[in-house]
């Protein structure tokens, strides 16, 4: 039986990234940039004014100066400041030929002399400024052809600010993996109907189609698929036409767990079956080779719920980073202290349901107490999971243990 | 002018939480339940069986034990074990009346006998086994009227799980706010088009969208609005018909600005012009009632992208966590150690894009070099923003300041 670590390090070498392909900028959310961006321009690509005020030379801010012009954004000065004079300009407009600093408007008064010519005055300490008051000169945030956002980013709303700003209206990435969710077993019923006697609502359906999504992965439910060979076959088949298909339940040891065999007969390569982890312990995962670089990923979770989280996180979670580019692809864990003391026993290592806080002086983690693998609502006051090696042990309060996040 | 804190609070006083309604589960991810919600049933169902394995009572397990029935996941057992027998079980299924508990089959043998039937052979150790063991109780997790989620919950994937697994097909949540993204400016050129002399391309409408989607708002992006008073007032008026409307640019002192007049001429309060903050002072706030309970909110973003950005976290953000019932609505902000020492002066405190890291012994913050507000660059290294108060200071490596992560 594989250990987690080994278990994810035969997912990764399974899973490749997918080829980079060109989408609309608008699409390209949280997804990871496959190419280097360098900027098409300087920017700003002006000599820009940073207020809304007056272009002038500094030593001529000793009279009032005539206003020869007025910028506004999106104009162009059609005047220079060879001689005392003032240009009036707005905030991001392009400075005139000459300018060496502005005036904002709030600092300076206007009249119009006796010629009818708009003058304004400035307050004599403009004449000691520094060169560039108030003015960002072209290229000094980025010169035309700096790197702007590096390959193998992820995209967040100030990149695609930034791919914006150098024009790029599409972006090469990898794409959002299609992913389909099919949970088996003849006890299932859906969630808006009432259970019989013996059965239960789907409920890993919702709930991994909505990890799913929170991966930045496109969920495709495909219901739920009875305990009989054909029917589970029809929709394995469905499953397989897509990037990759999470199933929940039918894998353990029961007669009924007929998700294997189903698997291995519509040509899926079992890689393993069985990691040594709890909750989780039935896991299984193949591949199958649909055309010459055209794969799909096959896991099988085990039907409880909290198995199909956890194996979720540990497994599945790395392979559709892999296939997005997300670096690195596994799951990194944090070091926190225990608020409280626990006790763990079992014959393998538990990835247990926890509340992981930050806090000024480092990270802290609760264990929430669960009754096991179909605990779902434990699950609700976590958002992690602890780390407890195998065996019989009893962890102080302070005691330091790896703590991976949902 | 009003510090931010006081800008925050004068948001927050005309953001209410929207009217709870109900939707599909599966569209609910990432918002607020607006509801307390119960078991319809206990957690699980019915006592049931952990393993694939044999159900027995422990003082029968001393020879071979009959099997009487097979019972399969979604199926009712229609024996009990009133007498030395076993009955086959699989992972899921419901007990027999009378079962103590379940060997995994793993650890068994099984044979037929003269008469031809079948029997299972059970290690002598489990007759010394606990009652229950491999056995969930029903109600064990949760019992029939159990707090599931309560209001106010965020809705992830385990919530949504466990909501499905109590039948709530549909879920009472305060619904996602559509927000009106529009940039103004006669400077600004689309995305795909090659600016020219004066002109800058709007990035901010990129920003600001992707920025709403990662808030889980509905963003519908309006645009360039032109200088130009009624093409602006045009535009305004469809933005005003959602719940909210950001506009950027046009906020400042210039000749230009026409955004807060064109604001009020079409009946929309202000609340606020200008804060104390750097980057951002020319921020806008003010209010349309639309009709008694419908508002549309209306903030005036400064132009520059960071500016644009610092805002939205600052000022938008706290109003679309208060009508998503997020609580708290307001930003909040960690002390973080500084990395290296930082020199500040100003007259505004600063939001400084900054880069934040959890480490064991908690949070450390670099200040990332910016040019200013129109840097966008900057911030493409940064996740989150770093307060350093009013005036000229010089902070050491280690000084701990506050800081809030986008």
């Amino acid at each position: 039986m594989m250990e987690v670590s080994e278990a994810v390090a035969a997912v990764l070498r399974e899973a490749s990234p997918f080829e980079p392909q060109a989408i609309p900028l608008m699409d390209a959310l949280g997804l990871v940039l496959a190419e280097d961006v360098h900027a098409d321009a300087d920017s700003p690509p002006f000599d820009k004014s940073l207020v809304d005020g007056f272009a002038v030379r500094l030593a001529d801010c000793v009279t009032p100066l005539p206003v020869i012009e007025t910028v506004s954004a999106g104009q162009v000065p059609t005047r220079s400041l060879d001689h005392p004079a003032a240009i009036q300009i707005m905030t991001g407009a392009p400075l005139p030929v000459g300018a060496e600093a502005v005036v904002p408007v709030e600092l300076t008064s206007e009249q119009t002399d006796a010629n009818g010519i708009q003058q304004v005055s400035v307050p004599i300490k403009v004449a000691s400024w520094k060169l560039s008051t108030n003015i960002l000169r072209r290229g000094a945030s980025t010169k035309r052809g700096d790197l702007v956002v590096a390959a193998g980013s992820e995209l967040r709303p100030q990149e695609l600010g930034a791919l914006a700003e150098y024009g790029r209206s599409r972006v090469t990435v990898r794409r959002r993996p299609r992913v389909a969710v099919l949970a088996t077993g003849d006890e299932l019923v859906p969630v808006e109907q009432t259970p019989g006697p013996g059965q239960i609502r789907n409920s890993n359906e919702t709930m991994l189609c909505a990890q799913l999504h929170r991966a930045g992965a496109e969920p495709v439910p495909l219901g739920i698929a009875r305990d009989e060979r054909a029917h589970l076959r029809e929709r394995i088949d469905i499953g397989l036409q897509v990037d990759m298909l999470v199933l929940s339940g039918g894998v353990s040891m029961g007669e009924k767990d007929l998700v294997p065999a189903e698997l291995a007969s519509a040509g899926v390569r079992q890689v393993f079956h069985k990691a040594n982890v709890k909750p989780g312990k039935p896991i299984w995962f193949g591949v199958l080779e649909r055309a010459p670089n055209s794969r799909t990923l096959v896991f099988g979770l085990p039907g409880n719920p909290v198995s199909s989280l956890v194996c979720f996180e540990l497994f599945v979670r790395p392979a559709l980073r892999r296939m997005m580019g997300v670096f690195p692809a596994e799951s990194v864990a944090v070091k926190a202290r225990l608020t409280a003391p626990h006790a763990t026993k079992g014959d393998r290592p538990t990835y247990q349901p926890a509340r992981l806080e930050w806090r000024a002086d480092g990270p802290i983690v609760t264990a929430i107490p669960w009754v096991g693998s179909s605990d779902l609502r434990a699950t609700v006051a976590a958002n992690s999971m602890a780390l407890f090696p195998v065996g019989d042990q009893t962890y102080a309060a302070g005691n330091v243990v790896d703590v991976i996040a949902w």
